[in-house]
């Protein structure tokens, strides 16, 4: 459906001819996010500046066409495809660093920035920004926004609503507001702030951010821990987390996921019936005792070995295996089923066992490895054809609601977007979804705003 | 005016005899808090459960009756004075812990725990909830939600919104909902969570808290820092926090409060120009680098003496006299102005230097002390007499606009209540203000929750 000429015409006296394209060959490049869905959109604006975001948002309101905020489109939700046509915003063009304040602990940035480009940026101060998902050099803080993604670090750093002090956004009214504050505390009025964080571009268009910055520790170590089964390690991480020492990143490779990262790593990633990557970070003299009681809570029924990483080169081998996984099980699966519940910590050996279950009764191969730290799991589901596909779409449904059963919920840190819309009644109460649409109209009165996403 | 016949019965049916209070005497028990402001309530109600405050706001509903939900009264803004009438709904009576769960870092409670109490039940376990207000033994845990309250740690440990997983609660609709998680990371949706923190009871009264816990640090030392003039004590808060080891409490205290606190706290309390009280906490073996960092960028010029507590006693007597500062001061002026301003700590020296000037200016006596290691000041304008009091209006309005002017905001754990309300559009751009009044009604439909508070 092309957009009314009244709206085209609008956009061309708001926008440069080279920041708007309605060519299908520029369309289609934004048509898909990591889902692998499409649907295209009827134009793609590249603002740079806030003015043009708000002169946008009206006009499609005026028109009642769809405005659909992107990143870099590194999400796995199909939260960024325009499934109901309208124009993708691509915050690309808005990638400046506003300002950088160390002595305020805090940045100021347009949601373009790159997530591994502003941690360039700090750390000649001495800081860091926490969320650190897998897609860093390539995904932006606006969508880390609008997705609350997170990261290893999260366990022990917190998530965007832990690490963002104020926004400025255009809602879907096409009103542009500011929000927060630019100190570390707060109480003067509703906390729209971390409202718009994980909203997934239904409430508003974010156009600055301002973050909370992290001092970097000085000093890391990395343990890895083999186990003889994938419930060994699972009961090893509650342990872990039972303790006061909190591991700056505690994650679970399972027997399958190893496999793949010994393809792909090499032979610094070990074979094993499950492992956990443990970082513990501070200052240099603090190491010693926080690796002693990390180690201490990681032995235990079912350890196989237990070492400290001896050299930097093994450090990021380690890693480099574990950030490789997402990517290489495309190499099984092009239409893998990338799940990230997440349960209490002390619920994960239930969890791994249940997901083994499933995977055995509905014949389907399934991947998990994830930030056990936070409960957080990545279940990937690889079907290598449609009868695959069917049986695990059964499977999923299995595990969704033994998550839910375990006090735990859909998502962790990729979202809700197309992919598990509608799975939502599931995990979150009638009353509750009837609050979040009021939420929405109270900032979108007339829907405009990414339609179809996260919602039922 | 007296509740409607209908109404009354409904509450009789609801609560039990004792449960519901109609007689003047124990109406004006609960028609002030630490305010000093009063309005009498037309019922006071005390819930032991949740389908009780479904029913009594649905019953209120119906009628247009304002609800009015209180802890203990003990914050400083007015928020839970009903002034236009209506029932108090006390949470005193729901005040247990329902669980505690360290292996996943969680306890869930009710609204009318005392912070203090449950600071008590987690200690066996090794944990605690970072919000300490100084009120901690006789505030409630609802209460600390509803303001968003924190205290000395939050420089460390962050505020309530940062430490909460999830709620249940009861909208101003009469529907009763559960938001959040029990895990530490949760993407599924709407932040519900946290947009009703620091909401003040004017978007849902809350009837159950999922926390987030903390491992209690094993050690702690305390350094306490004298400076020459508020001036220089306010810069070595800046080169504080602009350095990476983060205290767990760095307090302001000026000239003025010293005073006040050497007479309340004896001679353990110096006399100075200001004084920074900084603690730092740990591993005990990381606790000397610690303090060293802390000491050096204490250092500075203006600095009197420097010195780490030389026993418990110490520091008990140097926290004993801090905490009582907000209580002495009720001895110089009865109609203490109560403010707990926020800036950027690199602006703390223009905010404390503004302060001096102001109180010169309008002749008002100004005691200045707090978290300034959040940029967190507490103003206390103290008038003894009317004349007094005009000029301390006057003065206040200064300090405020010098506030926003240093991109700080009204408040940083006291919340507006009735006190700031008609300064919020100084702090709060209109669009802003307008997004929060329609959050306000997708709640709260017929606006009967704490009517008259926190929007102007």
């Amino acid at each position: 459906m092309p957009l009314p000429p009244a709206l085209l015409t609008t956009l061309h006296s708001t926008f440069p001819a080279d920041a708007l394209a309605i060519g299908e060959a520029e369309r289609i490049a934004y048509s898909y996010d990591n889902s692998r869905r499409h649907a295209l959109p009827d134009a793609v604006v590249f603002p740079t500046e806030h003015a043009q975001v708000e002169a946008l948002v009206r006009a499609c309101r005026a028109h009642g066409v769809p405005v659909i905020a992107r990143g870099r489109g590194t999400n796995t939700t199909g939260a960024t495809v325009p499934v109901a046509g309208g124009v993708v915003v691509s915050f690309e063009r808005m990638n400046r660093i506003v300002r950088i304040d160390p002595d305020n602990r805090l940045a100021v940035v347009e949601p373009g920035v790159l997530n591994a480009d502003l941690q360039k940026a700090l750390a000649p101060h001495g800081f860091f920004w926490p969320p650190d998902p897998s897609s860093a050099p390539w995904c932006s803080v606006g969508g880390n926004l609008a997705c609350n993604s997170a990261g290893p670090r999260a366990v022990k750093y917190g998530t965007p609503r832990e690490n963002t002090l104020g926004l400025r956004a255009v809602a879907g009214s096409g009103e542009g507001f500011r929000c927060g504050t630019y100190t570390s505390k707060g109480a003067t009025g509703y906390d729209l702030t971390r409202l718009l964080i994980g909203s997934e571009g239904t409430l508003a268009l974010i156009t600055e951010a301002t973050l909370k910055l992290t001092p970097k520790p000085s000093a890391v170590r990395t343990l890895r821990a083999t186990y003889r089964d994938v419930g060994s390690a699972a009961r090893a991480v509650a342990r872990i987390m039972a303790q006061p020492v909190t591991p700056c990143a505690l994650e679970f490779i399972d027997d399958v996921a190893l496999k793949l990262a010994h393809a792909h790593g090499g032979d610094s990633v070990p074979l094993a019936g499950a492992m956990l990557m443990i970082e513990v970070d501070g200052e240099p003299a603090t190491l010693d005792s926080a690796v002693g009681a990390v180690a201490a809570a990681a032995r235990g029924d079912g350890l196989e070995e237990l070492r400290v990483a001896q050299s930097a080169d093994e450090t990021r081998a380690l890693w480099a295996a574990r950030k490789a996984l997402s990517p290489a099980q495309r190499t099984i699966s092009p239409n893998k089923i990338n799940e990230d519940v997440v349960v209490p910590v002390s619920h994960l050996p239930a969890l791994v066992d249940g997901i083994k279950r499933f995977a055995a009764k509905h014949d389907v191969l399934i991947v998990t490895f994830g930030h056990a730290g936070n409960g957080n799991l990545h279940v990937n589901l690889l079907p290598r054809d449609d009868a695959e596909r069917k049986r695990a779409h059964a499977c999923l449904a299995e595990v969704f609601a033994l998550v839910i059963e375990l006090e735990g919920t859909l998502s962790g840190e990729h979202g809700i977007g197309l992919a598990k819309r509608e799975f939502m009644p599931l995990a979150v109460p009638a009353s509750t979804l009837e609050l979040m649409r009021n939420v929405k109209a109270a900032f979108d009165p007339d829907g405009i705003l990414n339609p179809g996403k996260l919602l039922p």
